[in-house]
Order: structure tokens, then sequence, then C-alpha cells
């Protein structure tokens, strides 16, 4: 968390032209050049006994999660996902690593209509293993209103998709599908707040509220709960890669009604209040993060 | 170059949309989102005692490297830069380190009139130093026409800006300043074709030549040198970060006459010829890689 709380420090402050419809802060940047279209852009790494164990998971599977976590930033802002370039600095010496890392990108990239459009590759003389490799994601999203962390309301509900916790044990950090095409009907009809969960529900419940300057009331034991999660995992285990969003009372309804996507949870798990911003509270207004005070920790080893 | 032996490999064959117009392979990608302008997209990295030593290289100007790196990308299409996107991966764990390295990149981004719109930070817990950070440059060209490597025609001459050899120990791969004004004037009026010399003049003419599918023929003794370089380094050495590029005979001398940029030289270095694709040989016709054997290696220590 340490490197979370220096960024957000440091990139805020950082000047931004005018072309940047939103700067650093959000799932992506958004980008205007002239088009109908807005573009958007995200970085995301992972790094090796960071992000998955190193000796126990197939490169293709590594480069798969690359991709993924970053398609789940495009989706939070409703967006489609178009073209990503990778930068990979990695310890192996035999090819097939490599060619295997390259096989599962290409295949999941191959799913989600994604070109891997540029690379660069830096061979590490080390005898400690260091993998680290980035990815840049760019989209696009419609118009001039991509979904936002910065747009609650006091007053509408809180919605999450699928379910949350032990996303490490049960293999779920690997094998996730990122939330595109519901984070796409979603930001077309019905919400204008949308971030994707990556660091724990109740940390990334946090930082909409600071966007949006609200209170949020969450009621933990409506979450959906992975096979295996206690409570206190579904509010502060990292990983779930799902879609945490907004929407007016009156839409809720309808919302529910027409929602598509049959194997996809759709879950109303609380409201935006008026409240000190950004702090998390249950029915009872309780600070959740008083009782569920674990942070969120990539550290896998 | 052994990584990079496998990326050509590798890039090449994965699979690209419509939307892409030159993919992996050039100094950027050029995409096309139906705007006026092509988007331009590469990125680069820096390893700690691969591309700077760790001791002696003030995190500033590592950051200001990294950027400067891409920027030449940039140039090498005749576009302009507007954002960037950098991750991060790094063993220091004292905030000064980060906070240093951050002003490096905002000072050097202002200069340029880029934008830091994104960015990701992890932390590594090693015991030994093992840095690694990667920056995705976007930018953008107008018209459908980037300068390409893959553009040369035999009868055209071959032109360098600046100098080469010798980057490492006179400090010019710190110090540099990556062509942008200078490519861009050469793309608007003289040249369709152009590469950024940073692996060295031999290995990055010889590229130009195989995406060309034309031979060169490049005169060694007219190469401007960096103080303190033997042929040997100016044929060699990486980390030039000059412009080269191909001009029809007939504006040859309209070129020279109007260069604007008095401190940058200008130098008719060789020609394109009908020969064994990527082959480069001297004015007797002998391949320059037999006399200059020696390939360009990033490793620092």
């Amino acid at each position: 968390m340490k490197e979370i709380e220096l960024l957000k420090k440091i990139l805020p402050s950082l000047h931004q032209a005018d072309s940047v419809e939103v700067g650093p802060g959000d799932d992506c940047a958004v980008l205007d050049l002239g088009a109908d279209h807005l573009l958007l852009a995200a970085v995301d790494q992972v790094v090796a006994n960071v992000h998955y164990d190193l000796d126990a998971t197939a490169p293709q599977l590594i480069a798969a999660k690359l991709l993924k976590r970053n398609l789940s930033d495009i989706a939070a802002m409703g967006g489609s996902a178009s073209w990503a370039l990778l930068a990979l600095a990695s310890t192996h010496n035999n090819d097939s690593w490599y060619t295997d890392f390259y096989a599962g990108l290409e295949s999941e990239a191959l799913r989600w209509d994604v070109s891997i459009c540029g690379g660069d590759l830096t061979g590490l003389r080390q005898t400690v293993p260091g993998d680290v490799a980035s990815l840049t994601i760019l989209g696009t999203v419609p118009g001039r209103f991509p979904a936002l962390r910065s747009n609650a309301l006091s007053g509408e509900l809180l919605y999450a998709t699928g379910c949350f916790g032990n996303s490490y044990s049960s293999g779920h950090h690997l094998n996730f599908s990122p939330r595109l095409r519901e984070g796409k009907f979603l930001a077309e009809t019905f919400t204008r707040t949308m971030i994707d969960v990556s660091d724990g529900l109740l940390l990334d419940a946090g930082r909409l509220a600071i966007a949006s300057r609200v209170g949020v009331e969450m009621w933990p034991e409506a979450v959906p709960r992975r096979t295996g999660a206690a409570l206190e995992q579904v509010m502060g285990d990292g990983e779930d890669y799902e879609l945490l969003f907004t929407v007016a009372p009156d839409a809720a309804a309808r919302l529910e009604k027409s929602w598509p996507f049959s194997e996809v949870l759709l879950t109303r798990i609380g409201r935006i209040i008026v409240g000190p911003p950004g702090v998390v509270v249950n029915r009872q207004g309780q600070p959740l993060a008083e009782i569920y005070p674990a942070g969120f920790n990539h550290v896998v080893k």
C-alpha cells in the first residue's frame, strides 16, 4: 500500500495539457484527439512473486493476467479495448518461456479483440528472479461521457458485479474474466460512476467515495462471497476484478430486469449517502474500516 | 541482442486489427482512430545496470533518459509527442528516490509538452537492486504519411543528424536531446524514410535497409564522430539517439540550404543502392559488418 499512497501524492500534481480530459486518479486516463471517440489509456504491471508465484505459474497465465488486469480498467470506464504495448524485463534465459508468455498474451488478446501493437524486451542478468512485465492498454469510449469514479450522487444505489474474496487461493486472480461487456452495457444506459475493484472492495469503495466527495453505506452481508471466503476477505482481499458502480434509484428496477448477463451476478450492496467524504459505513453508521481493518497487500510470497 | 532477435521473430506474427496502420517493427505503432491525425504509440524501458549505472546515476537523470528514449522514437516518425504513462518497479525504500525520479520526469515532460497521464508503481522486496522503469509514449502525426523505415528507394541519399560513438563515457546517453523538431521538419518536406539510431549506426542502417528491401552504401569516414570515438565505436556503439533518413537526390541541395537547426549537424553519409536487402557496404562494396563486427550491447556493468 505504501507505493499507492506515494503515487496518490505525486501523480495528481503533474501538469496536464488541455487534451487530457481525465488525468491520473481514475482507472484510465481520458484523452481527446479530436475524434468522435475519446482515447482511454492505462498502464499496469505484474511482478514475479508480488502478483504471482513465479515457480508455480505458467508464463501463458502470467501474460493473460497482465492483459486482463488492464482490460478491467477499460471496463470500468465503459470503454472498448483496442491496442496494447508490452514491456518485459526478465531473468529467464530460455526462449521457450518467452514464446509461451507471448503465446498466452496473443491468445488472450485475440479473445478480446486487442492488437499487441508494440513491445520492448530486456534480459536481466541477475541471479535473483525479478521478472517485471508492464502493459499499456489503449481503448476508446464514445462521446464525451465515460464512467468516472467521481460522478456519484447521494441517494444513488451501489451495485457490484460478481462475487468477492479469496481470489488467490481460489485461482480467481488468474482465471477471471474482465467485465468489458458489462461495463459497456452499464455506461451506455445505467451509470456514470464506476470503478474496478482490484485492491479490495472496501478500499475501492472508499476511493469512489473520495473521488465523488460522498459517503457510502455498504451492506457487507449482502455482498456475494466467493467459495471459502470469510467476510473480512470479502471486504479486504484484492484481485476481484469486478465492477462497483452507482445507479439512480428510479433506474434500479429496470437495470435488474434488463441485466443480460445471466452468468454474472448483479447485486445491490449499498447506497451513496451524505457523509464524511470517503468514509464507508454499515447500516448502523459504523465505519467499516474499523471492523475490517486488514488492508490489501499484493505480496503472494 | 538476443532479446531483440527474439522479439523480431515474435512481434511481427501477432495479429493486428485494421486500425493498426503500422504494427510492431517500426519506431512507433501507427493507429487510426478516425481523427485527422494518426496516433503514434511506443514503449521502451530502462533497467538498472543495463541502461544506466544504478549507483552513479541521479534518479532525475534516469527518468529523463527514459522519456527522451521514447521521444526519439516519436521523432523518427516525424510526429509530435503528447502523453506518457509510466510503470515503475523499484527496490528503493526511501520516498526521496521516487520523488526525485518523478521530479526529473515532470521537468523533462514539461520541456517537451508531454503530459504524464498515468502510472503504476510496484515496490520490489529484493536484496539485489533491480529497478525497471517502462514508459509508453503517445503522440500524433498529421495526415496519412508518417515517416517509416520501409520507404527507402534506391538512388536516394542517406543523411544523419548529429554525431556518433562514445555515448556512454561521454555522458551523451543521459544528456542527449531527442530530435523532435528535426524529425517533424524532415517528415513534413524532405523524407518519407526515417529511423532513430539507438542500437548503433550500422545496425540501425541495416534495419532501415531490411525494412525497405534495399542495400545501403555508407561512407564511414564521412560520419561525424563524437569526441574520443574511434571509427568502430562510431559504427557500433549504441545510444546515439540521432535520426537516419533518406532524401531524393534532387531535394538534397535544398535540404542542406534550408536546414534551420544550426546547432545540429546534418551530414550526407551514404546512399541507397540496389543490392542484397539489408546489407550495408562501403564504397568498395565490402560489407561493413565484416569490417566492424562488434555489435551493440546495452550492458553498462
